[in-house]
């Protein structure tokens, strides 16, 4: 694949309309909250000194100021929908550290880690309550893109669910993986790819085809971001090397290695998996079979794959032109950040 | 006060109407999330094998219910609300009990303390999403409980805040803990009063005046749990003895005492609380020195006068009559539960 594109002017734009309102949402929390949220979104360090942002790319609300756009409509009329999915993704990124026991996360002490499990939960909980509550004042839309969020939250949830439950097997199977990651990664994209749409009040069939090229783009996004959790430079993916080796995770590479069979390391790797989590050594060992069974290269073809459909989806509804090619370009841009 | 009056009708009643529905709504979770939310829920224990009801009272639903009457309409279309705000509940005690450190409820472990800290979260998280699932397939009066509840849940985190911040502070004040504790428990039972209304589409003034009542009776409940928090028998309790002075929870007692002025032993209260968690020694000394003050009659009292405003609310607006008997009842008892 290609090396890094440039990023989308989309991703500026988005965030330059986005931020101030993502700001006087954080301000409605209880100051307790409120100061934990900003530390969390990169906003300023522990003691509250304001820092250079070292929060994520911004794709979740990117996508659904384009999404509103696409629909005919102003960036503006996404606003709501960019905030509440951000707010979610935070919501999911706080609750999975504690539920991973994650220490780090963009170089930092993540939530858990440095003001106890208790604040981490509570303040991911209020990030869901406010997201929610953004989109209901907006009237009958807004009550359509929260239960449109409702619906995303509800999937995702299940899919986290599925992927700790896969922890401790050996024997989960390529659909059941994939299953898992259209609701832990694809249904907050395709929910984030809609919600402008519904907010602009669109056709059934522009949510539904935009829906769709979110959904897409999540199994191509989560199966980048499998590779980089295997063979990814911990200096860019701010986690410790060999990650999701050590503590078991079916990612979409360990899922078709598994599925190799016996002679091309299939049957080592199931052994070392059974054991428990990982040591340095044992990562290594499994990094090698995986490697050495092409899933690396099946799970790159399987991106490929997937965004090549998140495109095409783009092509069937009666979208507007600019933002239409810009959802494309952003696609690939988040399918070809690393590789 | 009088001693324990008599279960409602109201109570059991709404149990036949609502488990049903209870049952249905866990069945779309996660089979992963759906086995602990049924150990959580008392319908099984943790092998899965049914057991009889260790669950809850049952008020939350039963206010839900009754509400959906009291605007006139039937029972069943009160149930949605019943489940949903029982689903939000229960979330939250998920929730708690991690935030806590809990390690006990009912007289059984709690979901973190047997399944672990992570699907404690994630099965809260779940049930959360589930009840608004549940409410938005409602249509337009489903949108508008939808909305209630997501108020009520942020209202709810934003006093769990509170009620955590004032743990390491011994300058509470009454208007702070009453702020709080409306918040943390008058908001969903504020909401489980007016949902019932909501959905049934009920003008705005009936809605408010059950809104009313639900505020007053949650400010009454937390006054007796915080009671029993301090002197009830942990037998009818299903919790250590002296819980909550060993955490140092600003309940409204302890605040009431460290209001009443040094003569009266809060200066020694006051330095009690300061030097970290409590052994069974000092717990017994901060409850002789709250006692001292006067703060439980303080308390009582509070409870009394919040139990008869809540009473007197349902008096103001055109509400069924029965139902709205009945409502008063509920409140009696939830209030007169212990002594």
């Amino acid at each position: 694949m290609s090396t890094l594109t440039s990023v989308p002017d989309a991703l500026a734009r988005a965030r330059d309309v986005v931020h101030p309102a993502m700001v006087a949402a954080v301000e409605r929390l209880n100051p307790e909250l409120r100061r934990i949220a900003a530390y969390h979104l990169g906003w300023c360090d522990e003691n509250g000194t304001p820092s250079a942002r070292t929060g994520g790319k911004g794709v979740r609300p990117a996508l659904a100021v384009l999404s509103a756009e696409a629909a005919g409509a102003d960036a503006g009329d996404g606003v709501p929908g960019a905030v509440a999915v951000e707010l979610v993704h935070n919501f999911s990124l706080l609750h999975d550290d504690v539920i991973d026991g994650d220490r780090e996360r963009r170089h930092r002490p993540t939530v858990w880690a440095l003001y106890g499990v208790g604040p981490a939960v509570l303040v991911g909980d209020a990030l869901v309550a406010l997201g929610h509550q953004i989109l209901l004042e907006r009237g009958p839309a807004g009550a359509a893109a929260s239960e449109e969020l409702t619906d995303a939250v509800a999937a995702m949830i299940g899919g986290q669910a599925d992927d700790m439950a896969f922890e401790g097997r050996v024997d989960v199977t390529a659909a059941e993986c994939l299953a898992m990651v259209a609701g832990k990664t694809g249904a907050l994209l395709s929910c984030s790819a809609a919600i402008g749409a519904v907010l602009a009040g669109a056709p059934a069939a522009v949510v539904e085809s935009l829906r769709r090229y979110g959904a897409h783009l999540g199994v191509a996004f989560q199966a980048v971001d499998d590779i980089l959790g295997i063979w990814g430079d911990p200096e860019r993916t701010g986690k410790p090397r060999g990650n999701d080796l050590s503590t078991r995770k079916k990612s979409l590479p360990v899922v078709f290695a598994l599925d190799a069979g016996e002679r091309r390391g299939a049957g080592e790797l199931r052994r070392l998996l059974l054991n428990g989590p990982l040591d340095a050594d044992a990562v290594a060992r499994a990094t090698e079979l995986v490697d050495g069974t092409g899933a690396r290269q099946a799970t790159e073809a399987l991106a490929r794959d997937h965004l090549a459909a998140a495109c095409s989806s783009l092509e069937r509804a009666g979208l507007a032109g600019v933002a239409c090619a810009e959802l494309a370009d952003l696609a690939r841009f988040v399918v070809e950040r690393e590789f």
